[in-house]
């Protein structure tokens, strides 16, 4: 029930930092409701897909839908009148991203056993919105691109959340801590710019396909 | 069957603005034909996979996939003498818009009732193949991007179909009907430059992920 | 049993080829993983997904994840005291897309009969993770644009695969004489620089959408 509250609420920030870099590029009302669309269900989508599981969880409850055309709406409303508050958004999205990955992993520990499973679904639950945001909008994705720590938190508050099962926690503790991990590790990177180290090759005309 | 006709044609349709596309890039002639399939297909197969509906249909029914590679080619052929006529070919898109929205509303009733699962997929089936042409061709989707009325027409032209039924149409009439309302909608948009109005924001550092 | 052999092998070269078109964008070390997941494992499971035939692969036998991070990491490593040996890549390439090709043409002849799928799905198991990966890295994919036998390598190959078959011979070597056209014909293309024709069209405003 509490878990379920907070799915709506990451659903929800997804779809805000949806509109805002849709916003950044200048898109028309529709675009900006298919980036937030597309942000906030992508990442629950492809695992759903991937792993088989039918319906996908926004077909088998559409309430998810309206959410997140109302969060892109207000967030084109708010932008109107005020600047859009990064800092505290960057801390929601943190905190979605701990969110979402461990409730991924959790969906798939019902179907799959294997950890490697669990935890790649869950960081692609956590993270393949985002991804295919910045796609459609025609960049790199972030992710792959900045070096900032944002899927290597949901890798380790994953493997995190798993150990602690594997030694004996019970699950809802192992998830909150799990949770705490991911926000922690995110939201350290983004205080004190944490970064993994760029591989960096230059280009070579003779390798051309 | 004359549903099926019509299909066939708004394959073919889509075919050659994949091509013409495809050719505005400088692709080869298997890029050609690539971007011809996905742009036909690709709205199609999304709505497939999403519902879990098996086989996909160009699976099921491969003959659409000939009639794609004829089109491709044709079009290639035909631009090599000819200007392609670009204001015909803007009408039967429309049309094709108009027919793939309400046959994906149509396939995605026998599966689903709920009203905003079936505007989604008629939407997705009607629009997701041009989304997957331009991300192809490393652009931002026209359907983003330019503020022209055209996910707009499907998702009215839709809206219309299932309140027809809702007040007691019968089926064939109010998809009739909803098919003009997409076409004719996407037509006025064409003929007096509508558009949606377009959020900006201007892009701020500090928001870097 | 060879095959399987050969399939880690195909899965472990596609791996590096995909960490090293990282490397040419700088992207982080989870790039770098990301993209070498996606390049090897992206044809393989799409043609899962489009077949509905699940588990898809890597989940049903995830060893292919710990050996696809292993040869990502190698190639890091590697590039950082020598020169990437893009010559013996691009041959160890053609090897990966004549053995991905075939595989996946056989793959689909278990659930499927009808020739045309049977070579979409086997061009789509040796060709999809390739743009994939183009696309995460926001380029047109190589696959479409530069007119070097690639694709058509495999469509060639897959057909001589059928057509032998269907004149009876025994699927393994009509398999094994596919791969090698398929490596044959893409090889030769580097050599000697075979190209498709290009279909260009000049850009005119009057058709933007």
């Amino acid at each position: 029930m509490v878990l379920y509250g907070l799915e709506l609420i990451g659903v929800a920030v997804f779809a805000v930092s949806g509109a805002l870099a849709a916003g950044r590029k200048q898109l028309d009302l529709l675009g900006v409701v298919v980036i937030a669309l597309v942000t906030a269900t992508g990442g629950g989508t492809l695992r759903d897909i991937l792993l088989d599981s039918h319906p996908v969880f926004w077909i088998e409850n559409p309430v998810y839908l309206p959410i997140i055309l109302g969060a892109a709406l207000l967030t084109v409303g708010y932008a109107k009148f005020f600047k859009p508050p990064h800092r505290s958004l960057l801390i929601a999205d943190a905190l979605g991203l701990a969110l979402f990955s461990i409730v991924g992993a959790q969906t798939t520990q019902q179907v799959n056993s294997s950890a490697i499973i669990v935890v790649v679904m869950g960081t692609i639950t956590g993270t393949a919105g985002g991804v295919l945001r910045d796609v459609l909008l025609a960049d790199i994705p972030v992710l792959l691109r900045r070096g900032r720590i944002y899927a290597t938190a949901a890798i380790v508050g994953i493997s995190v959340y798993l150990c602690l099962q594997w030694i004996g926690l019970m699950q809802p503790w192992a998830a909150m801590i799990g949770m705490i991990v991911v926000a922690g590790l995110r939201l350290a990177a983004i205080i004190w710019g944490l970064m993994l180290p760029i591989f960096s090759l230059s280009d070579d005309p003779s390798s051309s396909n």
